[in-house]
């Protein structure tokens, strides 16, 4: 499949974006583990020989933290004394409690209770409920569900490994004309669910598709997925001083699959250049986008905008963690994420980015509007309403190339998509009207 | 009376204020004279042994004014030729225009009246009124009682001294940790009037004993207890280095006894410590407090902003004064001023003064979100709302830890009471997440 | 007719301005030639021996531009095989396309039609048309006009001049207290249209006037009278660097004789002095006036505040250029631009022109207030409304009279004319109580 098929119009990427999340929805992902490494494998393969899998060991320090024991689930179930597995893993994962530590045992319907979790408010849903850093075991079920067990003697078994071994993530750099950086940041580590987490992954994967295809880059992209929390500060205490010193602009790739609004996070500063090209990207797709704040925070922008860390990352989302009623459940699935709703969110980040890539600091190189007749923007005759759209705005363009104003300033104050801003720089530029 | 007292729930400061005012309500206060110093010792009795009398000698020069001849006032009235007391300053000081020059003379009604003052519009009153820079003598009363004056022979008497003397007023040096102040004015002044101004003096006193009380103290607290203008612009004289040096923050303590409003009036440069810590009081007293402008002073921060002074003082006011109907009349008294009405104000300064106290500049060490878990924190188990308010909060306050933003301005972009704030602060510095 | 005259009340200046523009409506102009010429002559008389006429010869480089040929219109119409003038420019001269090139041919009624210009959606007016950079002939007409003209031969005569000449302008310097100017710049390259640009033109000049009669100036004057774009660009490229480091603020005047608003544009920078003056003038003239942005420029501000240029230059306006509708058609006559209307007009700009004038930075000489009775600038009385009015507003002057404030920003803080406070200042400098 070549990058191209990426770019082709509306229906092909949203179809491709949510095929790929058909083949990853099944797979039991978590901090650490075989899913997670499945996952990357699969991303690897849809990206090409640049991606390289990181393996960081168990124990290992990263700031205030240490990556834990790998976590390796075979099977799990809760049967009852006929011998039924009444409560199955294999038929959801989000049956059992994340990083679940192994258990045998038969216990009575009052002890097992200790165990389940399922939400009263939505007795459909099975829970996402997970216990990366205490040991425990448990179980997930609708509360209908839960409703429905008997008095009796149940048996719970948790067939997991718990060991020391390594935490993964994926990477991909791909360079462009400039060693400064546009960083993107997606996980990996949600089992069973789609907007929070599938569509971050595979919109995050089809946009490293669409930057590979480009001719030239601007920018170089460093792009990685990682589990949350864990993974962002691993990934950010081994790469500090360097993320520091290039990252220009960067983005959270989050919730960014259905299609019910779009949403904007910001980072903690608020208005850095990620922030600014977010915010005009969102303005010219839909302007009533949720613009949230910081205190709305809650994926690993939380680490990225941290105190001393700093980073310039926002977020560009469809509905928000936390902010629709299947997040966190088995009820996000692969019917709220859709292939529109991933197209949508696909082609906002592809907005701002390339907003990023288009943005400069244009100055004109003529006192006084140049004349613009003789060059063939604008028309020789001058008669009420005789210039045209285009020709007004290469004056705005011009007017304010004052060498103090970026792109996207200018774009805004216009009031028009920096894209058609854009080709008006090069034509000014091939004219020698602006240096950029 | 214990300074515990002071401390003790809502009923009791506000009910020990008001009996303040009833004692100090019947003396004759003007910008000299004996009713200052009476006034000034009822205080320094409710204080202690620091309060310090000063005393400024008639003929001092300060800044573009004199200080002027003390006055003193014996007795006053206006009697017919029965010999009866028609207008007598001895039922109501408020009768004789304050400064009054001594008088003993007869005259007809007709002549009589270009020394009497009375307010049409609001005929039960007696007006307040004073010529401290000009020798003249008159009445006040209410326009009632005017027009009951029958024609035919009256005499006045004023039984005033007028003659070099002091001006004087109280000081009070609170010591804390830092030799930074905080400085709290009010007068001393005015007669038979209660919400301008014995409300000031009474809550101040208040505050004074609370300061007292407290086991520490962050700051220095400085608080003058002077007549108006002349005594704040004398203070300014002979202390203006030493303010502009160690004042951080002012509160110009007026009319803060009524139970309509709550209000607020900034400082000249409308933005200091003063003015961040007075509306973040206030808006969690009564969002809906009166905001005025510098336009609208009319008080001690006329001097304590004036150029070149430029002192920190804002004021945190309930009805401010020239805005409420019995302003500068007999009506202002002791059923306007009210128990209730004493303890907000006095509940609304000292949250300010708390604001001030409580805030720092707090600056995470953890790079990134510390593990909050390992600390009884956050739950260890994740699922949806599993994560209190208070643990938000406190990820809240973490992250807004930058070492550039302070704890007032991280509480209103929370949009939390300081106090809730500063108990965390304790809390992560204790565990050494961050400095302070 | 002497200065004064200018200034004598309402009518008189409206009616003694409407009549220059009547006098000068039938006159021919375009950016260069006889019409120009006669106009500022016209206008010479009217303001004396210090008008100067430059001229700058066809061929002479001004940035990106090079000045034209001279133009010059003897005759033109367009008669039927009967020989009757069916199109004249004896009775419109809008009825010619500006700097239609020499032309005597017979034509059918199709071949014409390329030649012929209306306003469909405006069947009554005839379009003011131009092409001065780009060789071709044409006539402007009705709609209702063209449509009865019947098939046959038409023959098209233009009888003008096409060579080498010179752009004339007009500049006059009214010298000042201080080598620091205010500029204005108008525009004398319209034929017979009123407010755009009859009005222009007529109102600079009385200004000028009044400018003259004044007994001293604080600031020098410098006004031009030149053709739209060829015309500034010509007097910026000769002068830029004189402007530059002259020119503290400036006003584009057109537009500027109607009755149905008052309108502002910004300059590019949108907060320079003349901005400021501008907003504060037609504040209190009407503050409903429109306020347009940047994006709205179409007038000469677009080269005086073009990047590298930057001049500080606003506009003030009545109905703006492109915003009514008979701009730039015959509609735009002498029963649109009313006596009342450039009288409103020229206040406006005189307004803004004062403004700057009085403008200052003062500083209170006082620490603290002043006392202000013993001036007679307070009633020695102190009561509940004693205070007048103006008492008031120079204790508010003396209170933001820090010398960072000038005098500008007080006024709209204090929200009044800031003639009222130059009175004000006057009386407090002489008092010693401010330095200026």
């Amino acid at each position: 499949m070549s990058a191209s098929e990426v770019n082709d119009g509306w229906g092909q990427v949203g179809e491709l974006m949510h095929d790929w999340c058909r083949s990853l929805f099944p797979i039991t992902r978590s901090i650490t583990g075989e899913g997670v490494r499945t996952t990357l494998e699969f991303i690897s393969r849809k990206i090409g020989g640049d991606f390289i899998l990181n393996e960081v060991p168990t124990g290992t320090e990263v700031f205030d933290w240490v990556v834990p024991y790998e976590w390796n689930i075979r099977d799990a179930w809760v049967e009852n004394e006929q011998g039924e597995r009444i409560i199955d893993f294999q038929s959801n994962n989000l049956h059992l409690m994340g990083y679940s530590e192994p258990v045998d045992q038969w216990l009575d319907l009052e002890e097992l209770q200790q165990h389940l979790y399922s939400l009263p408010e939505q007795p459909e849903a099975i829970p996402y409920v997970t216990s990366y850093y205490k040991r425990r075991w448990g179980f997930c079920l609708s509360e209908q569900h839960r409703q429905s067990l008997e008095p009796g003697r149940y048996r719970a078994v948790v067939d997991a490994d718990f060991k020391p071994g390594v935490l993964n993530y994926g990477e991909l750099v791909i360079p462009g004309e400039s060693s400064q950086e546009v960083f993107l940041s997606t996980y990996v580590c949600h089992p069973s669910m789609a907007n929070n987490e599938l569509s971050g992954p595979v919109v995050t994967t089809a946009i490293a598709r669409w930057l590979q295809s480009l001719p030239d880059r601007r920018y170089t992209y460093r792009i990685v997925f990682i589990p949350e929390t864990i993974g962002s500060l691993t990934y950010l205490s081994r790469n500090l001083d360097h993320l520091k010193t290039h990252v220009i602009a960067g983005f959270n790739v989050s919730c960014i699959g259905d299609d019910r609004c779009y949403s904007y996070l910001p980072s903690r500063a608020g208005n850095t250049l990620a922030d600014r090209a977010a915010r005009h990207a969102l303005h010219h797709i839909d302007s009533n986008y949720l613009r949230y704040t910081w205190l709305d925070r809650g994926s690993d922008e939380r680490q990225y905008c941290a105190p001393g860390i700093d980073l310039p990352v926002a977020s560009i989302m469809r509905s928000k963690h936390g902010k629709y009623p299947e997040y966190h459940t088995s009820l996000d699935d692969l019917s709220l994420v859709t292939p529109s709703g991933l197209e949508g969110g696909y082609n906002a980040l592809k907005s701002a980015i390339e907003a990023i890539e288009i943005n400069c600091r244009p100055m004109a190189t003529c006192l006084g509007e140049p004349k613009m007749s003789k060059r063939g923007l604008r028309p020789t005759l001058s008669r009420v309403d005789s210039i045209e759209e285009d020709n007004i705005l290469i004056m705005h363009l011009l007017t304010y190339s004052d060498g103090e104003r970026d792109l996207i300033e200018i774009a805004d104050l216009i009031n028009i998509p920096i894209k058609q801003l854009g080709e008006m720089v090069r034509l000014l530029a091939d004219q020698s009207l602006i240096r950029i």
